[in-house]
């Protein structure tokens, strides 16, 4: 296809005109009439978008992924295979609610979710921040954290490459850190 | 459509001629010849309910949530996205089975089940309970208790309206409750 | 279906031609081209197979199961509903990786995976051992192990069977079995 087209698996539902350039969405992927999505995604399969939801550009939303109203992916983020999200931290089926009682979450530029993670709703994940396959994340992780459990806490520094930073806090990529009080930050 | 109908979403798949009135079907859904379904229930995408397995009337049925045979949903229950149950305790591929070996699993009217959480079978999930989001529940649960976690333990108690109910047992909605040994109850 | 046919579901998409006879492809499930999947297996509704997948003979793939590239599950497994498997041991969005940097996962003859059990990469499951549901493993199962929990432990150990067994490592299906040093084996 040309770079400025989205491609659209003849088995997904595409229902949303919001989906930039160049972005594939797969088999029984369903993306919702007013969600938003940005260029460079790849949309896999089974995942669902939910109107309201924001996902940035080159964004990566594995298989079976589900994200709903409320929920903010920022650029280059990686969302792996069943990852899940929230936006009512009190759900009962007969209560209704309305839009402005959900509680937002947003994921920060570049961070990761790892397989099978469930981010309950109110809470951001920073830049780059790694969450560990099957982590369950009820509070705020910080720009480079490496949390992993249930619920989810912070066992090490990730590198913007993906690799566990090194107690030196420079990685072998070649990139490397300081840390200032409890907050991380690339070296110039 | 009529509040006397059924919607199914021409991308589903509805086999069952047991689902009630104003129950609505999404895309890529899927409930199974012999699941009965009860009236003005949702049953969101990618769901998937199996023969044998009973519904109650005003369930939310969040996506991908997966329910099977000897499993019992009764009403108003809040079931999350990716909430999974299992039937078989000890399962190998080479062991076939028949029903009446499967360990039967019930929640109870009210009740709410959090996003990704994972219910082993053969327990029951009591009234108004709330299981939180990424939690393995292995055992009974107690009427209106909150537990996380895995496994899932108790770490409070809910109250019908969904909140955490603060230790004098009376909730910003109203409503109050009492603790006689180990069980919680509604005051009249 | 005639033992030798493979049954593809109406609204299933299967586009290998490596399926084995008597295979059976739920609906909304996908097996993409290049997967290898052996004879006799059930693949349920919503679950996906990647190219470079191998999967053995008479294994059971539960609904919404994802198994990618470099994942090989040998024969008679048993993968519980949403259990989900990665490759990649550090994923970020904006880094492309080859195939040769994927961790290959291996799940050896007549081993269970319990309901939404997450298996990160690079590791292998013994034969017959269990992975409890909800489990998060993140390094090697020995034979027979019965795992639990985030991160996985071993909590016991699993007959053939699907028992725990007793303390004397004896079932009451009549299998027995030896324990040297930390390796558990079948009394022929």
């Amino acid at each position: 296809m040309a770079e400025s087209e989205v491609f659209v698996h003849p088995k997904a539902l595409c229902e949303s005109d919001q989906v930039g350039a160049g972005t594939r969405v797969w088999a029984f992927a369903h993306i919702m009439k007013g969600a938003k999505v940005g260029k460079g995604c790849n949309v896999c399969d089974h995942a669902f978008i939910e109107s309201g939801a924001v996902v940035g550009d080159r964004v990566t939303v594995k298989n079976s992924v589900l994200l709903w109203d409320a929920v903010t992916i920022e650029d280059e983020v990686f969302l792996g295979p069943n990852a899940v999200f929230t936006n009512d931290f009190t759900p009962r089926a007969h209560v209704r609610k309305s839009r402005d009682q959900f509680l937002p979450t947003r994921v920060r530029k570049g961070a990761s979710i790892g397989a099978n993670a469930t981010i309950v709703c109110g809470i951001t994940v920073g830049e780059y921040a790694l969450v560990g396959a099957g982590a369950v994340v009820i509070r705020d992780v910080p720009d480079y954290a490496l949390v992993v459990g249930n619920p989810a806490r912070r066992v090490g520094w990730a590198c913007r490459c993906g690799n566990k930073l090194p107690a030196g806090l420079a990685c072998t990529c070649g990139l490397s850190y300081s840390l200032r009080g409890d907050r991380l930050s690339l070296n110039a």
